[in-house]
């Protein structure tokens, strides 16, 4: 990352951050009653401060093709909402058993684990309801066909079948091409389809080679995510990553780091975040801030 | 329930069950590989051996108004995919903390609790997907439209929000307007929401007031059921629910029986069914199946 992209990509970030929270916190809103307790868990884990790194994959290509940001950030909270059903039933107990996510108590700590089961499941349910809402595109066709990449992205052939061969490869030497079918799947999916969804929030149809261009962008970008996050396992401490550090050794789970070196999957993250920039080349300058993007993925500290 | 309904009605479930049956396995189908555990747990919770009432009720709706009957069973098929998920996420331990479903080991017995969590939800992302598809429907309006009622049926304001009303509840006397409120969100919403599907997949738009009476019929069997299972696990026993009985004397939960008393009970839930039946009455004959569903629904014995 070039030092004059440097502030502009960190405010976007940023600015991003708070307007994703503000149509979570809209879109989430307290209620009274005794449903109360459900919502102020699902509120608790879709709101505790995340990168928000895939809402604003969202934000950025649906401005790019030009579709409007308030549907956009509405997909973007939708994309939220489905990652953070993830987290709290992947640190229930039963599963990665961690209570801590980024700093604070995991959901089932601060709750109780049938409240986190709970949250989870209505959080996966609320990512459905608002993308298929009016207010997030006139054309049904448009809100069937997000729907249906994120239930494609999350569902037993992608995020959730990817977790399930995580798990089944605890304690065992997996190949590398099984490591990368296990990230491709458990986080490259969501990633790839954050990236996806805003371009078909913008009208994009499936056979348009820019859409292609940014689904090419996204798996890229998704499997970057995952090599730096191995070596961030490896590297950082659990106060830098505000979760636990050195999991995957604790788990002796196979990784990038573990079967490339160090070195090796730093060299595999730079080819990778080269290769997303160059399915970039032909949107010009509008794309910039997607290009530095592709950077920070790989060089994030958390 | 007459005598002369009283076979073809049965005919009909039996008719049913298999189809439906049948339409799962093909859309939920055997896969090789890692991920093949997960899909065996969600065929375990899929292919137990259910009522398939609420698989029924959309066959039984679409037909009425005309829908293709291939179409009905994915419709069907996604309905059940949804209450296989709640039951799965129900029965383990830090909820209902139940061994037994339908006379069987519950999932998270028959696997893990790891498994169990993970089918739940790729159950419920299965139930979008299927909705999704073109081959529900060639009208992206009405794949929208679905799977949009479906999320708000199951969602935090229907069977999550109830089922979080249920377990604040446990321990308390609750009154008779809360357990109503309660019972329609947590079983009520999916029935109602079974029948609305089969008027939607036939093309029936919002303010039809043929879908209207429907959405009634669906309300009032949804409550007629849930009288009757309070009625069933006061007085059947865990061999014939196939369930553990007693559940909620044992809970100290309020229910209808609990409020109204045994007769008291019973004549609710035939007052509820025969108001489902003339919400039926502009629909002749062709309609006499569903009338004889609601008998059913307050006379079945498990």
């Amino acid at each position: 990352m070039t030092d004059s992209h440097a502030l502009p990509l960190k405010d976007a970030l940023r600015q991003a951050c708070r307007d994703i929270e503000a149509s979570i916190d809209a879109l989430l809103p307290p209620v009274p009653g005794d449903e109360s307790l459900l919502i102020e868990a699902m509120r608790y884990a879709a709101l505790n401060g995340g990168k928000r790194l895939r809402g604003f994959l969202v934000l950025e290509i649906a401005a790019l093709f030009g579709a409007p940001r308030e549907a956009a950030l509405r997909v973007a909270a939708s994309v939220e909402f489905l990652h953070a059903y993830s987290l709290v039933h992947d640190d229930l107990p039963a599963m990665d058993d961690d209570d801590l996510r980024r700093g604070q108590p995991s959901t089932h700590k601060k709750f109780n684990e049938a409240f986190a089961i709970l949250a989870g499941d209505a959080l996966q349910t609320s990512a459905f309801e608002v993308l298929l809402e009016e207010a997030t595109s006139k054309d049904p066709a448009i809100r069937a066909d997000l729907a249906l990449a994120l239930a494609r992205a999350s569902g037993s052939a992608g995020m959730v079948g990817g977790q399930v061969i995580d798990i089944r490869g605890e304690g065992k030497a997996l190949p590398l091409e099984k490591v990368q079918r296990l990230h491709a799947m458990k986080t490259g999916a969501l990633i790839r389809y954050a990236a996806e969804a805003g371009a078909i929030l913008a009208g994009l149809k499936a056979d348009d080679p820019r859409r292609e261009a940014i689904i090419r962008y996204g798996t890229d970008l998704g499997t970057a995510f995952q090599v730096a996050d191995d070596i961030l396992d490896t590297t950082a401490s659990t106060e830098e990553l505000g979760k636990t550090a050195g999991k995957d050794e604790d788990a002796c789970k196979s990784n990038y780091v573990s079967l490339l070196g160090i070195e090796g999957a730093r060299k595999e993250a730079q080819r990778l975040s080269e290769q997303a920039r160059q399915s970039l080349s032909s949107f010009g300058p509008q794309a910039e801030t997607l290009r530095a993007l592709a950077d920070y993925f790989v060089e994030r500290r958390n």
